[in-house]
């Protein structure tokens, strides 16, 4: 049968909406979603997504060794899994986490299907309704909807050039406290966070570290651009100085996203309870993406290709610095990553990037607004541009018309006085979708 | 660094044992699950595992078309993809359920890591703490413990050998509704039931729906096993009779489970739901897994192995029933399956197959006890017996062995009268492992 002699039936009206959970309340579709729909038209330029560009990988020699795979070991690699994951990839992957500093024990690696998972697993054994969790100012919109999917509250903690604030963070939980909440944990991305760009000192990640566990707050460090370092060298882990840090790591920026590969690295006590917690949501992490990135890290030059990788992601971020420069009207600021793939901008006072959003889509660029970065309604001055997909030459294009789009609405606020929002409804943040990842 | 090399930092103790999640209480360790790591040694035949025998896979076929896909497709299948699922292979999954004689669209299917997690998609968007579900007597261990981990209190409703018991059902929902309990869905596995090896008939899969349509309550019908119909071809499923009824499908066994895919069908509201939870959980389902089945389905014989795995599941399973007929001490009794891969074992009364199961390991046989398929402590004369993994001749010598264990127990008990269980704590199901899936 096909799609369209099929007798579309009657299930439109929500029969079930007196039998779903009360999590159900905290997964929205977000109000921004239903216009990166039309933003994926190929004449838009889109500045949004956090898609990484692997066209370099070496597809010829990954399909030569994978086929060889296959042949050897098929019976293995699409057999079931460990459901902590697979021995020989955890062995591999404390090499990839000794470039950071951090000397771990490959049991205490859990694999996860991606490290959204890991993240969701993490919230799963430690956090139950009502609950609080700090994370940053702004912080990624997938851990948020994870977030709140559990019925947590998320508490920002003020953040500036340099990364969360050590001061304001002791502060937040001594407030918190005193308001009778538990805090489970504080979620943190220091490396070129998603969306600031901002990448923590090496001297407050040492006090971040020593405020929590003197609150006994445990920190969970989110990592999935740490080896994209497009200056210096990357700064040492958290985890590399503490052991009790919950470290989340992945492939989908340093290899490729689709094989769905991240993982957690816990103390062991809490590493028992996510294998428990792994094999309830799925038997197994995906065993035939585990042993095709056990084969390419034992096969393939997977160092050499972060080098290329970074190489490119420098040259696009680099033409996305000169052209805001050249561009942004006056009033405008934004962050300098020293790596990864978001740059985030200050608008000038009085605009609404919410607002802007669908004039921007109607401009031929996307962008994503502040606001699906925070918890708490925050952030409407606020746009994360990322330059890791389009090309340079695309990217210059896309911050001009983000900038003929800003200068007009300083225009219209010129003339009209102070902007009012379009009608469009609040944001919450939200299951991400891979154009917001 | 190596493994030896590291000094092994003292996290043993669990600090964090005050900051879990009231959930954790339900993901315990089952006692049962020690014994299996003993179990893998190679002396041991283990009847005990879920693993399918993929051996009969054309490996070097598939490794030509995998390597082929990657060469021209590789940048698609290897990046981050929709969180509801490739399109072309939702296209092709409902050619795979036509062949149980269900029309659906493909906009009302869910892609999932492995149909486990389709459960535990499930079982998030619609159960809160002390929401109830019923389930078969006995049913899935891996379904047990995702209920248990979302704090879900399962009800039981008894079951005979043409599966469970539309009457009883009613009285089930009557009784919970009594005690003012919500029910939010009845999870069935009517083809071959894990681990009873049960089929539902025709008539009472009509009778099952009728009666929680007429009860408000969702169906959850899981389908791993459909396909393997060893005797008559399959009953038509029961979604097949009701749009309403939640479907779970899976490529483990049909094809091969580490690709880790499954699928939801489920109605339109309710699978906006979970396309939300799926991407607050893993942002989106394996990519790269589902496009490798997707050029399996369309470039490979799919339905003709299918038929060879048929015949050979149909080998395995004949041994099996010859030598319990032959093997088994009268007072025993078990179910002959017309499919799937699973017989279910009634030992004479007093036995306590969990105590035995100790004994059982020493005489080089493994099995699993049927109280891990209850999660009321019920199932204590039961076991479940697999002929999927062992060739004909080890299933033989395996049976053989697990009958000597009946006789001796026997004879125990005939000597120091009714046996009294070893001192093994109580079985919780919990997340299964592989070894049990």
């Amino acid at each position: 049968m096909t799609v369209t002699d099929h007798p579309r039936y009657d299930t439109r009206l929500d029969r079930y909406v007196d039998s779903y959970a009360q999590r159900t309340n905290g997964m929205r579709v977000s109000a921004v979603r239903a216009l990166f729909a039309v933003a994926n038209r190929p004449e838009i330029v889109s500045l949004a997504g956090g898609m990484p560009n692997i066209k370099d990988l070496p597809l010829g020699d990954i399909a030569d060794s994978m086929a060889e795979m296959i042949r050897t070991r098929g019976t293995q690699v699409m057999q079931y899994g460990s459901g902590q994951g697979e021995p020989e990839l955890r062995e591999q992957i404390l090499d990839v986490m000794a470039l950071e500093g951090i000397v771990a024990h490959p049991d205490d690696l859990v694999i996860t299907a991606g490290s959204q998972q890991g993240l969701d697993l993490v919230t799963r054994i430690f956090c139950d309704p009502g609950d609080v969790v700090l994370a940053e100012s702004p912080s990624y919109v997938g851990a948020l909807g994870t977030f709140l999917s559990y019925q947590v509250e998320v508490v920002h903690v003020p953040s500036d050039d340099q990364g969360l604030d050590p001061v304001a963070l002791v502060e937040t939980i001594a407030r918190v406290k005193a308001a009778g909440k538990r805090i489970k944990f504080l979620y943190t991305i220091p490396n070129y966070n998603n969306p600031s760009g901002v990448t923590q000192s090496a001297r407050r990640r040492l006090d971040i570290v020593a405020a929590c566990r003197a609150a006994g707050v445990l920190v969970v460090e989110d990592n999935p651009y740490g080896l994209l370092a497009l200056d210096a060298e990357p700064i040492p882990a958290m985890r590399s100085a503490a052991d009790d840090v919950i470290y989340l790591g992945s492939f989908s920026k340093t290899f490729a996203p689709g094989f769905r590969v991240g993982w957690v690295l816990a103390p062991h006590a809490v590493r028992e309870k996510l294998v428990l917690a792994q094999e309830s949501a799925t038997l197994c992490p995906p065993v035939f993406s585990q042993f095709a990135i056990s084969n390419y890290l034992a096969n393939h030059d997977w160092k050499g290709q972060v080098v290329v990788f970074r190489d490119m992601y420098r040259g696009r971020r680099d033409a996305m610095l000169s052209a805001l420069e050249e561009e942004m009207p006056p009033g405008t600021s934004w962050t300098r990553p020293a790596g990864g793939f978001f740059v985030w901008v200050t608008l000038p006072e009085g605009l609404d990037s919410q607002a802007m959003l669908p004039r921007g889509v109607d401009a031929r660029v996307a962008f994503v607004p502040g606001s699906a970065f925070y918890a708490d309604g925050q952030g409407a001055r606020n746009v994360r541009l990322s330059f890791c997909f389009p090309p340079a030459e695309r990217i210059e294009v896309g911050v001009q018309r983000f900038a003929e789009v800003v200068r007009r609405e300083l225009d219209m606020m010129d003339i009209f006085g102070v902007h009012s929002p379009a009608p469009i409804e609040p944001h919450r943040p939200a299951g991400p979708g891979p154009d917001l990842s």
